[in-house]
């Protein structure tokens, strides 16, 4: 099958052996996949990252050898193929998706990740294995691009979930990249009334005012807190943090009301600095918070198909897996947002 | 009158004049005056300081002037002397304590704080202006040196209050401290269990095990989160930093339980680094706090009174104002806790 390997820092689109699926797992053939921010971080940063994750003890970074090449992408739905034992019921042509992990007892943690293991391909190529105890049909009407966004739809409801916000709270959310707005998309799903979206990008911040911000603002020739007290009588007391780049948090601390709390949704990769005194003299918070949950993911895909929440408008661009390095180097300086991997007339 | 001025760097005890009582204020003469850490950082990095509390915009920056001098001492006893115009209810020998603030209408923040004001000199001095309506009296049998640590014993009770701490989790204190140790007293206090306290410092260790730490570690040479597994079954779910230099709150972060809470308590004044990966692959909250409301110094110093709580072991030395600069450079390198100055024989 054709793939996207990264081997190192190179990315190629290149011949791979096709996976069989074993017991309890099904062969899916790929029909959308999303770029992750994560995936750009990785393949510049992956030794880095492995390193980390190493430190960290996370599950599947054992599974990793960057020099013998990986197959990144874990948000994608695809559609079952072949069934290995046990798994049957899943008919060919079933469209599925899951959580981006594949148990297996003999790894170290008991689990893969998929898009982030030498031994099960991501979905940045023509087949995954799929694990059939975690599929979730995806309900017809759903296209593969909207719903292949249900991964990064999920972090923002985990997001937000976690931040329990107070009714008549003022919001900020930092980044409208495809985090920054599934957060969006939750809160106002959620009801919370004054949303504020900032990014120096300006596609961007018209992307979040159509989803619902209540006022768009760019970081880099205003001041945000200012605008925000001027809109809504006060600065922002809960900030969902969705760029994760060093500095970014010192900032959200700077720009937060006194007492606020600050929703560490970005991953900064690299070491950061901040001043603790900034924290100390306003009592502020800093909520760190990652992922979701199983149900969280099913739960987000059940809104997706029931049109509670619409990430359709985030997918500005499809590519083929032949433009997908290109696009990878294109995202570096982003004025798409979330960008899509399709492998047929969809 | 006689007085420990901090110029520049420079501490030198000198004659300086003595302060008159305005409206509603009284002129008192100090009896117990505690050695704060703020006010060692004060005196090596007074001018950083200051220019950090400028830019956060903190009450009182705007009235020191380093170069011509500053009386330091926020925690502190005094008796009555003189009492200006509406503040007569104060009889002359009477016993107060008070959060250290001087109301000021002309000032840019309504108020100046003591101890880092060069027009309120603090209790390193012998005589102190004190603000009528905000006054306590301190009840008898409370020692003079008892009654002076109202003060950290209010920032302890700020920070275990804000913690909210839940019935059997596991707590750890980093830094057995004055900070630290009237924290561990609130803990006691609030009936929680399982408290861990580490110290590098043996004679700071022991006391802590006096004052009802149920484990005590030293960091310099144990696993800190593995001796609290061991011994409890677990790593720390609440974590109070009571240290405040860089590098503490990474370690924090890697030494709580996943999903678990680090009070930041300690005041690092400097500019820190951490890996927000670690936060992040933990779902780490960081809550920063400062201080103490007016309710809890009254709180605290009623609780002293009653020996609900009962800091006395952590006055480990009193010192004479001749003394204090010659203190003031030992306790860089602590084996004390709390040093204290005292004028009269107690």
């Amino acid at each position: 099958m054709r793939a996207m390997v990264l081997r190192g820092t190179e990315l190629t689109v290149e011949e791979i052996e096709r996976p069989s699926p074993g017991p309890g797992q099904v062969l899916a053939r790929v029909r959308a996949s999303g770029i992750c921010g994560s995936d750009l971080h990785y393949a510049r940063f992956g030794a880095e990252m492995i390193a980390a994750s190493r430190a960290n003890d996370l599950a599947g970074s054992a599974s990793v050898d960057l020099e013998a090449g990986v197959v990144m992408g874990h948000e994608f739905v695809a559609e079952v193929v072949e069934a290995g034992l046990g798994a049957e019921a899943f008919a060919p042509g079933t469209r599925v998706t899951s959580i981006p992990m594949i148990p297996d007892p003999t790894s170290a943690r008991g689990a893969h990740t998929v898009g982030y293991s030498s031994r099960y391909p991501g979905a940045y190529g023509e087949y995954v294995l799929m694990s059939a105890p975690i599929l979730l049909r995806v309900p017809d009407g759903v296209p593969d691009a909207v719903a292949a966004t249900t991964e990064p739809c999920a972090v923002g409801l985990h997001a937000v979930r976690e931040a329990r916000v107070q009714a008549g709270e003022r919001v900020l959310v930092m980044g409208a990249g495809p985090i920054g707005l599934m957060t969006l998309l939750w809160l106002k799903h959620d009801g919370v009334p004054l949303v504020t979206v900032s990014d120096p990008s300006a596609p961007r911040r018209a992307l979040a005012e159509r989803l619902g911000a209540d006022l768009v603002v760019d970081p880099s020739t205003g001041d945000v807190a200012a605008r925000v007290t001027e809109t809504f009588g006060g600065p922002p007391e809960v900030i969902f943090e969705c760029v994760g780049v060093p500095g970014t948090l010192q900032q959200a601390m700077e720009l937060v009301v006194r007492r606020g709390r600050v929703i560490v949704v970005g991953v900064c990769m690299t070491e950061d600095r901040i001043r603790p005194m900034t924290g100390i003299t306003k009592h502020v918070t800093l909520q760190f918070v990652l992922g979701y949950s199983a149900e969280e993911y099913a739960e987000a895909l059940a809104a997706i198909a029931a049109g509670e929440v619409d990430p359709a408008p985030l997918v500005t661009r499809t590519v083929s897996l032949d433009e997908l390095p290109a696009a990878f180097r294109a995202l570096s300086n982003p004025h798409d947002c979330k960008v899509m991997l399709t492998f047929y007339d969809q």
